[in-house]
């Protein structure tokens, strides 16, 4: 079966996918050709059972080949998708053509959805003005932090950590991602314990407070802690999207249409399909499956300036793609049109301190959360100090001031530039 | 902190993972030692909130290097790891460390379960041996097919195409794994419309018949096509592990405590992460978590016959690790004891056909489901002659005929190897 066909102008309906490809001993063309064919109606050898009538309805076409970058896509009949299933399209173009022997690298970089699947989704219930009106911060990044250590803190600790955080100047508060039901720290036990700190640093500091609680767990299990955490009084849930997997992300999702949550998404594990530039998926169509799904915050890296991969560029891609209603094609990014799906807030994590933040927020702007845990946790004088520096940091950066000239007259941002320059 | 502990001897209770390692401007203990941190109690820079007890209790250790090869050994306390929950154990062991700028490859090996570990999943209901006893082939490999095209058929056209798989010889028909609920197809139709074809085909022919249909979605709804299956009298599920995610498939699992399915594991996307040796995470990996989880059989290759990936050696490897009940260390593949955790049964599909059998069965034994899906509905005189090709094949292996004799009586397995040479 042929399914190149350079001459096809995809129509309104298609669902585009774009890939980088490597084939091994066979012609670019005809590694396009395998790779249309296993993502939708083909296999590897001709058919008895195939119809015309399939051929005709439901035959995607490889349309655009730009051979000297490796660059393909395949425009596909929406009717090749059940719509609100993201594992059936993920076993569909992101599914068996990794695996092939014919293709040595292949990068799954963009997909475009066109308005019908769009509208199969609900997207984020609050997005970056939900989280914002929640938050009574109008205008400024969010401030946040990782309990650290990761492990080991019992629930009275964690939530003195967590208390110190808050009144220390930073409004979000999160577990760590392999922090859920431990028994040294106990799930319900954290989250009351926490709570009540958050109650407290809200008194005192006149400012909304917020903890967010890993349930990472089996999808039903998620749905029990989620309600815990709403028992206790909290607005947010974090999960770990990639080990939790879509299927219990739409589980989380479904649950939220009634709960209300911010859902705040943590992203282990995705370099290991990520971080390869010729093969596996990109960062970009991770972030788009989670605004689809409806995920309110998402991790998306720190342009060039933590502990973790992630260039300026693509950072910059990935953040637009999840912050505006209309994407334009440029370069390898499809054009996206989103429709009723609310934007999301970007998440910066990783390696970051109260240095990281003018350079963070000249790269990614103010629609951005800032988190650092060790930035914080590792201050010479604590986390309460270490949440002051942090605070101190950004607010040189709002009133224009380099952190040099704002730390002569703040001390723990002095200690922090000098402990991490 | 330092976690490299070259002295330390590995307990009972530790959970160890051994990985290969390319550090990026960094040494290769240095690596190591970010690795270990990440995945665990540490970060990036030192903590004020560390304490004594933290790191007497939930150190991990790097307790073995092997330079030259690459390759490192982490035991981390079972402490740091919640009980029943994968996605837990991944954002730690296969989280973050694939990330950090300090590594250019990385890649989970194995992970060797302790047995209070083990003892906190149920594994699959059946089994091989269940799976034997309900199908009623004792001794042979089972034959199995996808209905072809993946796409397109509507749910009578894919519920003759069963009938003729079955009437044909074979033993199980399975749904492709993009074939969920579709505009063309609906799921409840499909599964009334092909176990209708099954009671009718187990009348004619005398044997037990099995249908295996793709219920791939969101966790609940997952659930609620179960039930439907049940409905009609369905004793197998297929569920497309990787495209769902880690805890759906837990999800499922829970369910199946009661309703009592075989649990088919089709691997769509795995190979995003598990293709490149020198980065993310071993098939052996996914397949040792599917079977504590507890699917009942699961695609691992086709040992270098079929289309997919995966060298014989892997394959082989993979198989052990889900057929046996106690894994011996060997090359890079840790101890495992399976204690209560039932064998599971290897899925050898892609690009197979009759002619593939004799090698399949050499390599892969007689515990194998070997599954063709062009194979079959490719044969030139139609589904119901491939089929019969499939298990003509499968007779010559068993009595210990070749291929060419024995197709001299046989016109199917005639034509089939004529058509694939």
């Amino acid at each position: 079966m042929n399914f190149i066909d350079l001459e096809y102008v995809p129509g309104k309906d298609d669902v585009i996918a774009e890939y980088y490809v490597e084939p091994n001993r066979i012609s670019f063309e005809k590694a396009c050709n395998h790779i249309a064919g296993e993502s939708s109606i083909g296999t590897w050898t001709s058919l008895t059972t195939m119809k015309e009538r399939i051929l005709r309805d439901l035959k995607p076409s490889v349309y655009y080949i730009n051979k000297k970058e490796r660059i393909m896509r395949i425009a596909y009949p929406l009717e090749l998708f059940e719509l609100g299933n993201i594992p059936q399209i993920m076993s569909s173009v992101g599914g068996n053509v990794f695996g092939m022997k014919v293709i040595r690298n292949l990068r799954l970089l963009d997909i475009h959805f066109p308005a019908m699947y769009i509208k199969s989704f609900k997207g984020p219930v609050h997005g970056i003005s939900g989280v914002r009106k929640i938050t009574g911060v109008r205008k400024r990044p969010l401030l946040g932090t990782i309990v650290k250590p990761k492990l080991g803190l019992d629930e009275k600790e964690h939530a003195k950590s967590a208390y110190d955080s808050w009144t220390g100047g930073l409004d979000l508060v999160k577990d760590d991602e392999n922090l859920t039901n431990m028994k040294f720290n106990r799930f319900e036990k954290r989250v009351a314990e926490t709570l009540k700190m958050r109650d407290k640093a809200e008194r005192e500091t006149g400012e909304r407070k917020f903890y967010m609680p890993n349930i990472t767990a089996e999808a039903n299990e998620m749905i029990r802690r989620a309600e815990i955490v709403k028992g206790y009084g909290g607005e947010y849930v974090m999960v770990d999207i990639v080990s939790v997997g879509w299927s219990a992300l739409q589980t989380v999702r479904e649950f939220n249409e009634n709960m209300r949550f911010v859902i705040h998404a943590h992203r282990a594990g995705h370099a290991a399909f990520t971080k390869n530039l010729k093969h596996g998926i990109s960062m970009l169509v991770v972030a788009k499956l989670a605004r689809l799904i409806g995920v309110d915050q998402i991790h998306i890296g720190t342009a060039d300036v933590g502990k973790m991969e992630g260039s300026r560029e693509e950072i910059t891609e990935i953040e637009d793609e999840i912050e505006e209603s209309l994407i334009l094609e440029k370069g390898h990014v499809l054009e996206q049109k989103w429709h009723h799906i609310k934007p999301v807030f970007a998440v910066a994590s990783g390696g970051l301190h109260p240095g990281s933040i003018p350079r963070l927020v000249k790269r990614m702007g103010c629609n951005v959360i800032i988190q650092a845990g060790g930035g914080v946790h590792g201050h010479p004088k604590g986390s309460l100090a270490g949440a002051k520096a942090m605070r101190q940091a950004l607010e040189a950066v709002m009133e224009g001031v380099s952190l040099k000239e704002y730390a002569k007259r703040h001390e723990e941002l002095r200690e922090a530039l000098n402990k991490w320059k």
